[in-house]
């Protein structure tokens, strides 16, 4: 019976969604024995320049290194 | 006061989204003695690649029959 | 496959949420053509300590009369 | 820790935004101690024909005077 | 990056709870490279009184048979 | 017009509650010269044990310092 939002920084492929989708549903009926066809899980893609994270939009952080998105 | 988000696969009109904004106002004045001026219902389209069901994107379920939207 | 979140003062009877439950899903499955089964309703009481309009706790506005809840 | 999602009508500028963000989190480091680097700030715009008020879709409200956003 | 929020069933055990949280932190770092520190995962346990689906709250719905929830 | 939700570490006065509505609903008025009286903020108090990030629940991070709240 699950639902599931994840708000994610925009401009994620397809095959990516595909994967998220998947291990999300996989996880919840694992755990929590739920019934795989009531799992839902949507995906919200956020632009940098609606994200703020301390204060600042992603869109102005200071040189962000690989593996920060 | 209250306030209803409703996520919806993509594709209303506008006619649709003010039938429903409509009804659903109408359930909460009447069920919860509501304020209607107070009533905000936010619609949230979603694209089909970015919902799943039972682990597979809206995009690529099978052979979805009608009214299974 | 609609997803409905409502948030809602806290206080609401059980028959209050069926209603409400009915109603939205009635809706969904008339103006969206949504099939009946997979609309969720998810009710999200709040109380008037953590919920603030025009600047203030619900639980500290001026005598509100009835019919604003 | 924080999680702050805020649901604007759409036509905000970058600008705009920022100062959301920084005022949001000043706001939370101020009043509840957060962690500045930890609090996170998404805005969700919505467009006038996907929010509802007063059983209304926000683009047609009559003759909305300034101050009203 | 990444926000998630969980709406399920009420009723998990912290077991429960954290094995949710490790998998969901490990489809997102595995699937988009996200930084692991800032994956949030927010569980939020609803009640089967104020949760509806097909109509009907499901403390109401008919006989459930295992692996529904 | 805008509606914001808060999503917190459970444990919150209501005085700390007070001036987070008021600063963010002043954040508001201020930059996006929304009506005051119709700015919304809803706080969504979420315990430890609901609540993980680096894919543990907060109620089991290492010592968490100061001002990690």
């Amino acid at each position: 019976m699950p639902v599931v939002q994840v708000h994610l920084k925009a401009g994620r492929t397809v095959d990516e969604k595909r994967q998220l989708v998947t291990r999300i549903t996989d996880a919840l009926v694992d755990v929590c024995d739920s019934n795989r066809d009531r799992v839902h899980v949507i995906i919200d893609e956020v632009t940098e320049e609606s994200w703020g994270r301390g204060g600042k939009l992603l869109s102005e952080q200071d040189g962000a290194p690989p593996g920060t998105s």
